[in-house]
C-alpha cells in the first residue's frame, strides 16, 4: 500500500508526492501523479506544511446510482443489471478543505453523499473482468454533492448531471491509496460531527473490478479518471457552514464545508 | 468570419490553422486553436493535402435534448424552461471522416442526430445573457450519435450518457466558423445521400447565447468545450457502412460512416 497526494508546496507550486511508509509526516515529492510512472524529484516536505489538493485531476468523474443493496431496498428499486451512471465534469472538482458552493439561482436543498472513489491508472477500453484490477491505480474518497431539487424539476428529463455537476460538487481526497482492501472497509459520513452514514463497502452491487470492466465497454477510461461508486443510506442535507467529513479506514477523511 | 481547422500535416504532426479568406485552398498554420490567441507559425499548406481532425478538443460536450419547437411538438412534450442536457465525455470525440464504432455488446439501433455545435472561446461561469456572445468562439457541426435502445434499458434510470457517450459518438467538424449567423441557417442531414433532416435553426428554443448564459450557471464552461444544441425531427438509424453527412450552409459538411 502506498499513499499518494497532490498538494501546494510552501513556495506555492503544485506538486505530487507519496507519504513515507515508515514516517507518516514525511512526503517524498515526485514529478507526476503515481499512475504516470513518476520519478522522485529529490524534494521532501513535512505533511503538516502542505495544503492538500484533490489527489488527481480527472478528465471525467463517472458517478454511479443505486449500487448498494441496502439503498436499493430502501428505495424499493430492483438492483441494476449494468452500472447506472452519470458524468460529473472536470469543472466540478474540489479538494480537501474546499468550500462547497451553492449554484447561482438555486435555493433548494444540497445533499452530501459519502462514497468510495476508484482512480484509474491505465487507459482502458473493453477490459475483461479478470484484467480490470490492473487498470485501477488506487482508491480515494468522494463527496458526491447533489442539488436534489434540480433532479426532477422537469417532468420529461431527470437532470442528473445538472443536479450533481455544479462547480465544487465533486469533492475528492484526501489521498489515493494503492492496494487498498475495500472489502473490509466502511464509509462513515459525519455532518457537523454527527454520524449520518456508516455502511460496509461489502454491500456493493457491482464491485470496483466489475465497474471498471463494464464501464470500459461504455467509454474509454483514462488515467486519473475517477469512478464514484455510489452511496448507500443516510444521505442528508447541508446548511450554510455545515462541515461534512467522509471517512474510510485505511484511506483517511475528506472534510469539506458548505459556504456559509 | 474566419474558418479554423485542426489537422494532421503531411509530415504527421497535428496542427491548427485558418483558411485564407481570399484563397480557400490556402491554410495558414497557427501555434494553437483560434480561441487561444495563437500566432502564425509561418507555415502554409494546401487544404487538399491535409487530414482534417475534430476542430477542437473539448473537455466536455454538453448535449441538449428537446431544444427545437418542431421536435417538442412531434414528441408531444412541453418546451423546457431551462436547457435539458447530458454530458458526452471527451473520449467520445470523433473527427471528419472517422468511423462510428458500435459499442461492444450492443446489438441495437444506432441513430444519427445532426446538430449545430457552439464552441466556447473563453472560460465562463454565471455569464449574463448580454455578455454570453463574447464567450462563444464560433460554431461547428455535430453528429450526436446515439445507441437508442440503451436509453430506457433500465426502468428506473434513463441512461443518457451511456447511450450517447460511447467512443466515436461525438462527431465534430469539419471546421469552426467565427461570426456565423445561425439565425438564417438550416441543418441538413443526408443518410447515404438521401435527405433525412432539414430544419431551420431559427426554430430553436434556447438560442446559443441563452444556452451559454444558462449552462454557465450550472457549471464552468472552458475554452474548447462544445455545446451540441440539440436536434430536430428526422432522426433515424444507421447500418454498417452507412454514410452520414450533416451540412450547415456557411460552416460546411461533416461526413462520417458506420464501421462496416
Amino acid at each position: 500500500m502506498q499513499t499518494w497526494i497532490r498538494f501546494r508546496r510552501p513556495d506555492g507550486a503544485i506538486a505530487h508526492g507519496r507519504l513515507d511508509a515508515a514516517e507518516a509526516d514525511r512526503v517524498i515529492e515526485f514529478d507526476g501523479p503515481g499512475y504516470a510512472d513518476p520519478r522522485p524529484t529529490g524534494n521532501e516536505f513535512r505533511y503538516a506544511s502542505l495544503q492538500l489538493l484533490a489527489p488527481c485531476q480527472p478528465g471525467k468523474i463517472v458517478a454511479l446510482w443505486n449500487n448498494f443493496h441496502a439503498l436499493a431496498a430502501r428505495l424499493e428499486k430492483s438492483v441494476p443489471v449494468h452500472p447506472l451512471f452519470l458524468l460529473k465534469p472536470a469543472s466540478s472538482l474540489a479538494g480537501p478543505g474546499d468550500a462547497i458552493e451553492r449554484p447561482a439561482g438555486y435555493a433548494g436543498k444540497i445533499a452530501y453523499e459519502g462514497e468510495l472513489g476508484i482512480v484509474i491508472g491505465r487507459e482502458c477500453r473493453n477490459v475483461p473482468l479478470d484484467e480490470a484490477a490492473s487498470h485501477i491505480f488506487g482508491y480515494t474518497i468522494v463527496n458526491d454533492v447533489t442539488a436534489g431539487e434540480l433532479l426532477n424539476a422537469d417532468p420529461n428529463f431527470p437532470q442528473w448531471t445538472r443536479a450533481k455537476g455544479s462547480d465544487t460538487f465533486g469533492c475528492i481526497g484526501p489521498a489515493i491509496v494503492t492496494g487498498f482492501d475495500w472489502r473490509s472497509a466502511s464509509v462513515v459520513t459525519r455532518l457537523d460531527g454527527v454520524e449520518r452514514q456508516n455502511y460496509p463497502l461489502s454491500d456493493i452491487v457491482f464491485s470496483p473490478e466489475e465497474q471498471v470492466s463494464r464501464l470500459s465497454q461504455d467509454m474509454t477510461l483514462m488515467p486519473g479518471d475517477v469512478i464514484a461508486v455510489g452511496t448507500s443510506i443516510g444521505v442528508g442535507s447541508m446548511k450554510p457552514g455545515s462541515v461534512v467529513e467522509v471517512s474510510i479506514g485505511g484511506i483517511g477523511s475528506l472534510v469539506n464545508h458548505m459556504r456559509g
